[in-house]
């Protein structure tokens, strides 16, 4: 590998990203005769690559778009952004989670200083068990706040290999075990066939009057209605949601007036928080083609993920 | 000192407390021929001790009326519950700063979709350089979590040793030069002279629109007619305080109905919370004077704290 890689950025001029390269040590080059390819555009506008080109980051985390449009080859490497993400995600999540244990939904539609003192119960995550139900790449990046907060972590993953700084993890299939162990939940697992409607009115009583549940996965994993009702009986601590289901949440919809909610409108991968995390990934991968490191977030394409 | 130190636990029954005491190893006695007394009462409460009693733990952090009644001597230890309550008012200024950032406050008032998603202007903590000013215990106890959010800790202490943990330390006398350091400040500095309006117009302006000022210290420490005019302008990012000057805030104040604010009513050590930090000191120190060990947060009686 070259001790100063030659990068072509684009498209565009995308100076935070030519910034990045730059501070890892590359130049950024024109697209002939350019040992790697930094592209923060879709499969559609990549321009015919030279057979220079070692390596190519792509932009976003998913690439079954590039897949689809047969854009990857064999004959360099290629990464997708994978991972790069999950931080701004989990750093919402336990935005969400810390606001509904401390009250702060409450607080912030109050317009009186007696109501919002009398009518936002706190808890703390201080000695309190939080599951994360999916402990995947958002999910693990979860643990350092939660951990440094005084929780324990309790983690669901697909086969239950321990989570880096979980005081526990349990394998998927006995995910029911959490709606009684946990004081608090959230979802982080993917949409499938097994997650849908996984919490339902069952699993929302077990967690009970204090509980909060936080969904920053997707809406399909929650059963509504069972949620709805568990908030207006007070079975429930509450719910702090940034996916819902329907999505987006129709105006008049009961979880917009129901006190124990908090609504985020998906936003906890907001774009202005992208581009700096995207950057962060392009420093760290040209860094390491540089040094000839292996590069993260490296796709399979036999595999095709 | 016993192995099983025979602690009387009063007033009243307070079941926490003595389960605090056995956890530790305690036993849980009259107060006649006690070792050691767990008062979660005030001063005029204490029955007159006897001799054997050699170690009186206190509830409160701070203990001028203990000074003021007489009830402390010199015939025993006395340790008060300082920095017990830190970490609870703590965790309320991570999440204030939290909820700000990631723009909860406006949704949490969002009865609309749309409206929550395009009103909130999102930043992150993570690589962001977050200012305590004032890092005593609670300052302390909020760095923890910051850092593992990823956010680089600006700390202020009167003479500027450095706080473990933080990027840096500065002395209470380069104040100054947080507001254009930081991206977010966080005041928990004590109010005196000195911090008496320590935020006026100059300071939010150099904090900028997309600067956080948290204040779970006291109200004096802001200028309040120079942040309602700087959220006014949108020259601040927001304002999360959960104690404010006039306080309590008057119903019809503009900080109510301010998009950028979030007040809570000096909620930081709710009561709801204080129990169970008082029982974890209370096991932590019947563990330490079983062991022989030094107690925490033993009063200097002629100090006078």
């Amino acid at each position: 590998m070259p001790d100063t890689p030659a990068v072509h950025v684009g498209p565009g001029e995308r100076q935070d990203l030519q910034d990045a390269v730059r501070r890892a040590g590359g130049e950024v080059a024109a697209l002939e005769g350019a040992d790697a390819v930094v592209w923060a555009g879709g499969p559609r506008d990549l321009p015919e690559l030279p057979g220079s080109v070692r390596w190519v980051q792509l932009p976003s985390a998913g690439i079954e778009g590039w897949f689809a449009a047969g854009r990857l080859d064999r004959e360099r490497t290629w990464t997708s952004a994978v991972g790069a993400y999950s931080e701004a995600v989990a750093e919402h999540a336990v935005a969400l989670l810390l606001a509904g244990v401390r009250g702060l939904a409450v607080s912030a539609r109050a317009r009186t200083w007696d109501a919002g003192a009398s009518a936002a119960p706190q808890t703390t995550l201080r000695g309190a068990t939080v599951a994360i139900v999916g402990a995947g790449g958002i999910g693990r990046a979860m643990v350092p706040a939660l951990t440094a907060l005084g929780a324990d972590v309790l983690a669901v993953t697909r086969r239950g290999h321990d989570v880096p700084g979980a005081a526990e993890t349990l394998p998927a299939a006995r995910t029911h075990e959490v709606w009684e162990r946990a004081d608090h939940v959230v979802l982080a697992a993917p949409a499938t066939d097994e997650t849908r409607a996984l919490v339902g009115a069952e699993q929302l009583a077990a967690l009970g009057p204090h509980g909060w549940l936080v969904n920053i996965a997707r809406g399909s994993l929650v059963d509504t209605g069972a949620l709805v009702d568990a908030l207006a009986r007070g079975a429930l601590g509450g719910a702090a949601l940034d996916v819902t289901d329907p999505e987006p949440l129709p105006d008049g919809h009961p979880l917009w007036s129901e006190p124990r909610a908090l609504i985020t409108p998906h936003v906890a991968n907001p774009s202005q928080l992208q581009s700096g995390a995207l950057a962060a990934r392009v420093e760290e991968n040209v860094r390491r083609f540089a040094a000839g490191e292996e590069l993260v977030g490296v796709v399979d394409v036999d595999a095709g993920y």
